[in-house]
């Protein structure tokens, strides 16, 4: 079973505390201000809700960087998920 | 009788409590801001109030995400149902 | 003498506690946030206040779902009404 | 002397309580939020503010129906007139 | 030394009370939504901040109505002007 | 050392009591909503956040009315500067 | 490893207390509406969120005014950054 995100949504799974030291990125949990990491895991079809495709600047297993207040959270299978707009991404950690 | 949603509306009967543990699918109940699932019910023309013409990702019978705020609540002979726009629809559940 | 709605309003009669039972849609008095039953009465040009020309999905005497707050109410020879923009109808019952 | 309204403004003349009974339109002075009767005195060019130009579906001496908080009001030789933009209006009364 | 309007601004000189008696407009002071009176002293270009070119349907000298909370105040030798945008001129007086 | 405008933005030296007196213009200072006088000290492109590409309609050196709250204040070698978008200029003094 | 803004986002190392006094920029520490300076790092596609396709009038290496509360902070490998849309900078210091 799988979640097919709607238009230009991204589904991404969280990583939080866990890869911060390994990656360098030190994310400061103080700061509810401050985005989070996380690993691309689906992609919608592109369209936005005003009818123009974009195109995609990330792919699947991207990890990036998102402000987590622009996201819905959702739960499979135990794991957590949040389905975000690809305008709600920043940047991408290469 | 039917309710047929108008311009790029969908209705969808919501599947709360029941569907959670057979679909995987966790909605923390006490979390307000997760979304909900839900059945689609019936499609609009898909025409916008701003004049596109846009093609819904998702079909009849489909299982989708969505956030329970978004929609309005009716009842038709005792079932609950809601009329949301399409682009506060989430994802589809495959 | 009748009531013709400018550009892409139109003229509702509304239909509340009567039809309900009949109908089997259950609109429940106690939430102000669900929606209302309405009959269609007046439809107006099409044009919106954009310029743009919308085809209504909808006609004289279709039986709509409406969210009331979005109207503006009026009484004619003692019959109440309600004005309101196409795009705040919801769905029509069939 | 007159008063020319600019762009697409509608000048009108409120025709409130002492016509209601010969129309047969009841508006209940205790809701504040029910619209007002008038009769159209001046029309403006068409063009909007965003440089669109309308065609006006209503003509001097019309009996319209109008949201007054929408209005901005002046009295010229002792007569009270609003001046409101062409999409405030909500139908004409024929 | 003279004030040129940038854009689609227009510069008003007001003509408040004493000028209310000969024109017939009486504008009700205890009332702060009221429009005033004005002269049009300079026109901008008539562009927009959208990059669009209006036609000015105004020359220096009219009389013009206008609200007055819309305006930016400024005083040049001792006289009060007004800069506002053309869309917030209601009406020419003739 | 310079501080080159992005897109439509505007650097400006603020002149404020100064030369009110010597140009005749008055700025209430009691009045925080009054504009302030400055000297255009370097143009941005003249793209703006939208794509669009508009023609300045001043010059560097020129004497400009704005409102103060809609710049941003900074201090280089001691002086003190506004960057303002072009659109909240509101006229040339010549 | 690296941070590749997405869309027409600007990777910014930002250059507090320790730079202004050689660059002659004095940046008000008490004034929270001053803006800050930085270093470019990293610059995005320059497709909007809109879809459309700017021009960066700034290259990697720049030093650039931005204000401080449009970016979103991340640390990385110890070091502070900014992720802040193009639109957000205000000026490149030359």
């Amino acid at each position: 079973m799988t979640i097919k995100p709607i238009l230009d949504r991204v589904l991404i799974e969280p990583k939080r505390k866990e890869n911060e030291t390994k990656s360098g990125i030190i994310l400061n949990a103080s700061s509810t201000e401050r985005p989070e990491l996380g690993i691309v895991v689906a992609l919608g079809s592109g369209k936005t809700c005003e009818n123009e495709t974009i195109d995609f600047e990330l792919k699947i297993n991207d990890k990036v960087l998102f402000n987590k207040y622009a996201g819905t959270e959702i739960s499979l299978y135990g794991k957590d998920y949040l389905i975000l707009k690809y305008c709600d991404i920043l940047a991408v950690i290469e």
